[in-house]
C-alpha cells in the first residue's frame, strides 16, 4: 500500500511541477509586459493580450467547480472570456482587473491543490459520472490539470509575441 | 503488487494521451498548411513555420538517446534546428524533408513508447545519474514526455497562426 502512495505522490509532483512551471512562465511574462503591450494583438488579426490573459484566468476559475473546490470566484467574466471571442463584447474588465484575475485565479488553485492528498488527485472530476468513471478512471482530477497545462502552454507561446 | 502496476498504467496513459493529443493536433495542422504557408513567419519578425516544425522534430529526435531508445536518426539537423536560430543557416532541408522529419520522428517515438511497460516509464532518463536519481526520482522517462508535451503545445499555439 505504501508503494502505491509513493508512486502516486511522484506522479502528482511531476504533473503539478509541469503546471507550476507554465504558470510561473506566464506570470513572469505578464510582469514584464506593459499595459500598452497587453492591449496589442499577439499577431495581426489575432487575439489581444488582454483577451488571452482573461481567457486563461477564466479557464482557471472554471477549474474550481470542475475539481470540486467550490464555486467560481469570477463567474461574471466567463461570458466575455469563454463564450465570446475577443472584441465581441464592448465592455471588458480593466487591464488591472485582468492582471488580478490571472494572479488571483492561480493563487486560488494553488491553495486548493495544496490541500489534496496524492490519492485525492485520482478521484473523478465533477463532469464525469461515477458510472463512467468506473470504466474511464483516467478522467480524474490530475488529468484535468495535465490537460490545462497544455492549454496554458499553447497560449503562452502566443502571448510571448507581445514582447519586443 | 498488481495495484501498483494498474496505477502506473493509468498514470502512463494520462501522460501519453496528453502527448498524443498534441502530436495529433500538430500533424493535422501541418496537413492543412501548404508549403507556401509553412514558409511564412508565424508572426512578423518571428520564426518561420518550417523552422518551428524542424525544431519540434529535432527535439523529438533528441528524445531517442535521452529515453535510451537509441541514437538520433537525424543528427545532421540538430545544428540547424536546435543550436541555431531561424535564418542563421542558409541551407535547410527542403519542406518535404522537414514534413517527413516531423512525421518520422513522431512515428519513431510512438514505436518505442509502445515497447515500454508502465514501470519502465518510471526509470531514469539518460541525462540524470543513478546517484541523483535516488534523490530525484521524478526525473524519469515519463517526466521527459510531460515536459516535451508543454514544449510542443507552446509552439503549436504559434504554428496555428499560419492558418488563414
Amino acid at each position: 500500500m505504501e508503494t502505491v502512495i509513493d508512486q502516486n505522490q511522484l506522479l502528482v509532483k511531476m504533473a503539478l511541477d509541469a503546471w507550476n512551471a507554465q504558470v510561473n512562465h506566464t506570470s513572469k511574462l505578464l510582469s514584464s509586459l506593459s499595459d500598452e503591450q497587453l492591449q496589442n494583438e499577439v499577431a495581426p488579426g489575432r487575439n489581444r493580450g488582454i483577451y488571452l490573459v482573461g481567457h486563461l484566468a477564466a479557464v482557471n476559475d472554471k477549474m474550481l467547480p470542475l475539481l470540486n473546490f467550490g464555486a467560481q470566484k469570477f463567474p461574471q467574466w466567463s461570458e466575455a472570456f469563454l463564450n465570446k471571442a475577443d472584441r465581441e463584447l464592448e465592455v471588458l474588465p480593466t487591464i488591472a482587473e485582468i492582471r488580478n484575475f490571472w494572479s488571483d485565479s492561480c493563487a486560488e488553485l494553488s491553495k486548493h491543490f495544496a490541500s489534496l492528498t496524492a490519492n485525492d488527485w485520482f478521484e473523478r472530476h465533477t463532469s464525469v459520472s461515477a458510472e463512467d468513471f468506473v470504466k474511464e478512471p483516467h478522467r480524474n482530477k490530475l488529468n484535468v490539470v495535465i490537460g490545462r497545462t497544455g492549454h496554458l502552454a499553447y497560449h503562452l507561446g502566443q502571448l510571448n509575441f507581445l514582447k519586443k
